[in-house]
């Protein structure tokens, strides 16, 4: 049914966006990217997986912080891109690799500014998960193990690093409805119902 | 196949969004209001209709803007309101006629905030139509016969107004996805094509 279509998906935190697009991507048998991506950049860098996976879709921070934390160089290890913040590193990285996957064929790739990466393409889909904030802390306690009394602190505060992340590097604004080809709200649907929708607009895309 | 949901639209200047819910009302066989909910208010205030097209879903202008165009006052004519600026009066006015139609059983509204004026209902689903600017500009120019050399200035004024009008009412961000259940892009999409997916949509909210 996906003869085509590379899908990204930006998404809330706790909203089920990484289930959704794991979920559509095994009905569709296609890819699917969301950690995965930080295990390649470490593949192709040579760079510890665990190094990325502090800066993971974060935007760089100051050259203070940064040496403070020891992410600012890394020697010869990927000379390439000389004394770049390791941030700034990993999205180089991610935007290749991004690109490379898209070439190989239809996907399904989770955050890192995916959208803006595969712009230039016109055989993307791209879509927005949100939900409401009592929906995100109750997903965020059963299916991140994060403690109650802080949930909505921490949802917030990762979708804050989001979109910095997304903004620094795009220079879009996160989550603003016209960055995306369809924006979903998870609140009222399942995985399924959701995966079902997204599904819908593939075929009417198709036709 | 839409037994009990109150849909209300929100859209971007040049996007379809009124051809999509003039279309989707006909699909679901439920009234429709536009431009109907000024026609609608003045007879329910006995203000003259072309004294309210001139505010439709803008903001309040300052008091002295409101008194240089005659907005201000109506004397008796309206007496309940004293002496509120037009705009807010015509708010207050389609207000409550959006609640009422909204109790009289499922339709499509479009536009004046009726998403943030239903809030309190479980039975309303929340639409955002949006689509790239050359998109908007063209059907700004063949639909709505808007001047091509001002066609993305006239764009981006009645965007700027709309938000506008949105955020001074309802406090949240026009455009922001979260506001919305469906956020769409119509770029890509007829309108039979949108209505089919909004339509997959109320399907499986249904089930």
């Amino acid at each position: 049914m996906n003869k085509k279509f590379i899908i990204t998906i930006a998404r809330q935190f706790g909203s089920g966006g990484h289930e959704i697009g794991k979920a559509l991507a095994e009905k569709l048998s296609i890819p699917f990217y969301d950690k995965e991506l930080i295990s390649l950049a470490a593949k192709e860098s040579g760079i510890d997986a665990e190094v990325f996976e502090n800066v993971d879709e974060r935007a760089t921070n100051s050259l203070l912080y940064s040496l403070s934390m020891g992410l600012y160089s890394f020697g010869n290890s990927f000379s390439a891109m000389g004394d770049l913040p390791v941030n700034d590193r990993l999205y180089i990285l991610q935007h290749k690799i991004i690109q490379k996957l898209a070439e190989e064929g239809p996907c399904v790739i989770v955050g890192r500014c995916a959208d803006y990466v595969l712009r230039e393409r016109t055989d993307c889909i791209n879509i927005f998960i949100h939900a409401d904030m009592e929906h995100r802390k109750e997903r965020a306690i059963a299916i991140r193990g994060v403690d109650k009394a802080r949930a909505e602190q921490v949802v917030n505060k990762t979708d804050k690093v989001r979109a910095n992340y997304y903004s620094f590097y795009s220079g879009q604004k996160w989550g603003f409805a016209q960055n995306y080809d369809l924006c979903i709200d998870s609140t009222n649907l399942t995985t399924e119902q959701a995966v079902a929708l997204v599904e819908a607009y593939i075929s009417i895309r198709s036709n």
